[in-house]
């Protein structure tokens, strides 16, 4: 090891301390080998033989001891000081060590009974670890006192900071791997030093873990020298603490000195920041804490290093079952750890074990935060009548949608403003997107320097902007899952940028849901507007509707999508999501004015039923229509309808019915989504054998994805996007696209047997204007003066 | 303005060239206000009427005086120094000073004719910014000089490092704006300085331009104290000069100190590293400019403040076609740039405009850098019969592919180890990829601290890992766009954290394959390993392979998607991807141990076709089968064939076509894709009227997304990926999909009419086969002896 600072001697502790804090140190390693190997003798009564040990080795050894030593000393500062505390373990994949203190601290055999503090329990312990129908090898949502997946890596620093916000009696500790630490959405987390309140926010205290490699390399913060080290977390607002060594005595007492100071920094700051005098930004503790990698493992294997190697990141000896040599290594490693001293004969640990274990709901398998929705409150939602616009008649009133959305946001701020479990986040977006009505009710957390030109900046706001879609959604992600409510609102396009985050979210969610003793979070909601239609200063870079097909792909039981045609609905859209549980709702609305067609209560009852005729629209009688124009999202419903007027004007005896779809997942058949329509009630809307124009908001191949097992499906036909975007005017977008109210006139046509010589001037006619359109855009750089003044007349 | 460090006293400059440096500055701001505002009368040989404003007034003002100093403090150095040059603009929405500069230095009108540098030139370069058919308001492909698309933010750095990069020769200055440094990306590609490689590599300077708003917001890296920025920096690994001020005499003359001192210092660092002296990582330079948003625009409009504040990131002045004040105001700040002076009658730049800029390519708008094409040499790649695998018989022999198209990368590698035109990047993962044989090749490019323990690390190698998907993305997107090759090798799940930058790319490729004078670069490759179905360490968290159907979403003329069942076919698919130009080919391709299918010769006919018949695997005769067993994918390949196999054993009389689908894109009609199999080809194949069972790599709706128009899709029966994922073997994976052997036995059995009581009972022994696995696999953790040991016998 490479000492960047000399660890101070070790007088911190007093012996007594030092003994059990490392009794229970090696009582956590030994049950972290023990998973990764151990299918039977889990307490080495007899010599290990092949067939106690797993045919199948699965698991990482190598973060687990570090995690391990944290967890120990975590316990120890949550005892002594009685904390409310919750950690987030950025290795999750060392699932062993985790899993492990939550056996030692009883909460494992409390939420899974068979699995209790004794030989059997120990035995399962062992056994179900990375086995067939056992518990994942990583941190999971099976793991008690968690709320991060340790899967894919990045997020526990923006997690631990969501976790903190409006939690001002938490402590969140935060291990950071330094593998963890190279990705992009940790690099940026480590700047939500800028948002913390110190008054109203919990502390994070992260720990930053320098085991020195990763799978296969070294990692880069372990190998720049220690000034610069020391630099890069001063800059990142940092007052950083460092714990080096490899002689676990030295590394205890280091460590709990760390720990010590840390805390009692935590707790000045929030005592200055709380009496009113302090409102200088803090420069909050963080540890370094540089081990070996594996640290306790093997030394060597096969005549290789391994301990302090990234040999060590997985399972160190390998076909441990069949090679009676490296058998004996393991027995040997397993009893360096004195079993004997750690657990009595019927497998519970010894008193010393579990000396510094805290007590009840403060041991960090046991926290409440990290099964939020034990804390979780109703979110207060004002009437709707409130806010919703006034509709005469539809198709002639324009509002913005997000901007009406944004009245009924400010309601919900104002009503928890005591509460304070409610938080809007976005990247730079909010007043972009039209819902600055918010900073009427809050202000927008920042805690950096201010000058004289900003607006809206408060220490304690609850709109929460950063140029990051990854840490809005982490952020958002810990404060959900720590039982609190909130809204993302972002670009469309961008909302990629979180795709696997997302991803898992999602997965999180579908376990989450199958486990009795969680309870339900608030869902992540999604309002993704300035969509791909509307992308008139910025063009193509900024077209993609296609987050809604990332997520239509997942967990069907989890995901909702809703494209609300006009204000009132979003509304009642926004109304259901902020009100629903263990979801992803993805609302796609538009923040540029558009047409009202429903009033609240006409809105009210079509969200009830995700997707509906609008009969005022169309021109059928009570029989089967000739054709149907069929929409989801703002844009295209506008263009359906403007179809349905030229339509019902100049082919007044078609039969034309107008379907508009909210709710996306209406479309799938029932057993593929639990909003799926029966096929007897698809039929009857969309017709089993009549022409469907569908038009959609995005790539039009998803409504035949969802489509295609309906009896109509071959008389589907769906213009959506098409990725040709650019920089221009709406209604060009949708004339590219082919999704154009002529063009849509032009579709019937085509399809609709049997329509007169009427019906082939009208189709010349829309060819026409589409034609004019073109001439007149390019020379007037603006809309058909007959489009620009469209209303729906009926 | 806060003043973090007093800048120098101007004495850097001699009058004569701050006048000239200034006076291209005044021009280039003048031609960028003059995009966003004018469509006529681009001299202001007139007073401003109402037409020559643009009706519609779309772009971003606030970066674009800050981009257009920049660009001609760089003209000067280049030109003094005669420097090869490439700039990265971040904050590429400041296109219409990218777009001026590349006016003013000749490249513009070169590329497009009808702009040149006159008076007609320069009143197209107006009107066609931002306007229906014209250009986008960002930088973009149709932008001369242009490696980056100025939309989604957070991805200069990386790409400036990505075409440094091998380019020994190469300067590559970026900007960075204040907002996109909160970006994960952005924060992560700072620690690019452990990687970039003194004697081999170019240089990139960082200039971060802190502006101090977003949108709607201060940036958080211009809102903290001097100390903790600078700290910062020199913990990412540099040596930080400061330029601030808001006099235009004074920042000229800083910024051109900064610039000379920070080329002096990489000159210093280049020559002593490259005459073999110098081994220590250097600290390279970077600028930190701070001076006002919007600088020399409006200081107030309309009472509140603009210049130096959020309010000047689009349009400062609205409505100034119809606001005569506005319209004045707008007047006033035009020629506040004194254009009498900058442009003569004609509307030619005058000379002390140009008196900084340099000549050919070395214009920042000429560098043959950022037209990669230019520089593009074909790849050594080595004949495959080098390192195909033997195949005596389908179905008897292991390997995995990855691993054999490993000693093919090496074969390339050492090809390429003077030239240097090759890298591979990846997340940590290459070995566990079993892409190992290219450390025979090369090294790990890493220029951090080692130790004894560290394996393959060389200053100079062309393996590039970091745990960063986004950096290795945005590396090798630079280095390709620069005139390079190269392949991203990543676990398939994690694919997803770079959605939306692969989606930038594409978007790039799709606009520059239609620019004539764009040359094709090489294709971005990914390997997509680690798959879904092979995540025994990790389960259900690494469980994804939705990133297909996200890039099936792009434009067709760009994306291509390949599924090679096994190592030849892998081979065979590597080489033509890497043959290939302005595609992004995504090749999804597992590391464990696979059957191989096809001799070299087979796998090269077969990846010719892209789908075909394995008439050995079947049992048709020369009419039509009676079902067809598809399969794309190596693991339900291996599923589908032991499926016929059982087919073969059980109902010999059954005619069954086992098809293999390599080229996904082939599934589509010729109209949606280049490679669309055309109508009667895809019913030859499939047959419009049997039952086709199709086991498939992802998730299953895909394929019905790609079939949905062919006439046999009403008997397509797609098995896949439902999210049914969790820790546990191979095998159980498929069957708790439904993707297994027996359920695709069963399937064909439920679809074929008048099977007789032969087929019920082998109905039941299947069922029986998947019930008997789950009772083994809860015994003993492995797959049932008759599917681990399984080969295909025909």
């Amino acid at each position: 090891m490479r000492d960047a600072a000399t660890p101070p001697a070790p007088t911190h502790l007093d012996p007594a301390e030092l003994r059990t804090l490392d009794a229970h140190w090696r009582a956590a390693n030994y049950l972290a080998v023990g998973q990764i190997y151990l299918m039977a003798n889990p307490l080495l009564t007899e010599p290990l033989r092949p067939e106690h040990i797993k045919p199948r080795l699965l698991g990482h050894w190598g973060t687990s001891p570090g995690l391990n030593l944290v967890h120990t000393h975590l316990n120890r500062v949550i005892k002594a000081r009685d904390l409310e505390a919750l950690c987030v373990w950025g290795p999750g994949h060392g699932g062993p060590a985790v899993l492990a203190n939550s056996w030692l601290d009883g909460t494992y055999g409390e939420t899974y009974p068979d699995v209790g503090r004794d030989r059997s329990g120990m035995e399962r312990l062992f056994r179900q670890f990375s086995f067939p129908g056992g518990v994942p090898s990583h941190v999971a949502p099976e793991t008690p006192g968690s709320i991060h997946e340790g899967g894919e890596l990045g997020y526990s620093l923006t997690h631990a900071y969501g976790a903190a916000f409006d939690n001002p009696r938490l402590l969140v500790a935060c291990v950071i791997g330094d593998g963890e630490a190279e990705t992009g959405p940790l690099a940026a987390s480590w700047h939500a030093t800028k948002f913390l309140d110190p008054v109203h926010d919990g502390a994070v205290l992260p720990i930053l873990h320098l085991n020195g490699y990763k799978i296969a390399n070294p990692a880069v913060l372990a190998r720049i020298p220690h000034d610069e080290l020391d630099a890069l977390l001063r800059g990142y607002g940092h007052d950083p603490l460092y714990v080096v060594g490899n002689d676990p005595a030295t590394v205890h007492d280091a460590l709990a000195a760390a720990m010590d100071r840390a805390l009692d920094r935590i707790g000045d700051i929030q005592r200055r920041a709380r009496s009113g005098g302090e409102t200088e930004r803090p420069h909050w503790p963080a540890i370094v804490l540089r081990t070996p990698k594996g640290w306790t493992g093997p030394r060597e294997v096969d005549g290789l290093p391994v301990e302090g190697t990234w040999r060590a990141h997985q399972v160190p000896l390998a076909g441990v079952r069949d090679h009676v040599d490296h058998r004996h290594q393991l027995e040997a490693w397993l009893r360096s750890y004195r079993p004997e001293e750690l657990f009595d004969a019927s497998g519970a640990p010894r008193p010393d074990v579990l000396a510094c274990v805290p007590e009840g709901s403060r041991r960090l398998g046991a926290s409440p935060h990290a099964n939020g929705g034990l804390l979780l409150r109703e979110l207060p939602l004002p009437p709707l009548e409130r806010h919703a616009v006034e509709v005469d008649k539809p198709g002639t009133v324009l509002h913005e949608p997000t901007r009406v959305l944004g009245g009924m946001l400010r309601a919900v701020m104002a009503a928890t403003a005591r509460r304070r479990d409610f938080r809007v986040v976005g990247p730079d977006e909010t007043a972009s997107n039209r819902l600055e009505a918010l900073y009427e009710a809050t202000g927008k957390a920042w805690q950096a320097e201010t000058v004289g030109t900003d607006e809206h900046l408060s220490h304690d706001g609850r709109v929460m902007e950063v140029l990051s879609e990854h840490l809005c959604q982490g952020w958002l992600e810990g404060y959900l899952l720590t039982g609190r409510h909130g809204l993302f609102s972002s670009y469309e396009a961008f909302a990629h940028i979180v795709d696997s985050m997302v991803n898992q979210h999602i997965k999180w969610l579908r376990t989450a849901r199958r486990l009795p003793w969680r309870r339900p979070i608030a869902s992540l909601n999604y309002l993704l507007t300035s969509h791909v239609w509307r992308q008139d200063h910025n063009g193509f870079s900024h077209q993609d509707p296609g987050f809604v097909d990332h997520v239509l792909n997942k967990s069907p039981e989890v995901v909702r999508v809703y494209l609300p045609p006009d204000a009132n609905t979003l509304l009642c859209v926004a109304e259901h999501a902020l009100r629903s549980r263990d979801y992803v709702n993805v609302i796609v609305a538009g923040k540029q004015p558009c047409f009202d067609w429903l009033t609240l209560e006409e809105a009210r009852a079509h969200c009830a039923r995700g997707a509906g005729a609008w009969t005022w629209a169309g021109t059928e009688d009570d029989g089967e229509p000739d054709a149907v124009l069929a929409c989801a999202g703002d844009v295209p419903t506008q263009e359906t309808l403007a179809a349905a007027s030229l339509l019902r004007r100049h082919l007044p005896e078609l039969a034309v019915r107008v379907v508009n779809v909210v709710d996306m997942a209406r479309l799938l058949p029932p057993g593929e989504h639990p909003h799926g329509m029966p096929d007897f009630e698809y039929d009857a809307l969309f017709t089993p054998d009549k022409p469907v124009i569908f038009a959609y908001h995005g790539y039009p191949w998803l409504i035949h994805r969802l489509c295609y097992r309906r009896t109509g499906h071959p008389h589907l036909h769906v213009r959506g996007y098409r990725e040709r975007g650019t920089t221009t005017t709406p209604f060009d977008m949708v004339v590219r696209n082919d999704l154009d109210r002529y063009r849509l006139v032009m579709d019937v046509v085509d399809r609709v047997p049997g329509l007169g010589v009427r019906a082939v001037a009208l189709r010349q006619a829309m060819a026409d204007a589409r034609t004019r359109h073109h001439a007149w855009i390019r020379e007037h750089g603006t809309d058909l003066p007959e489009v620009a003044d469209w209303t729906w007349t009926g």
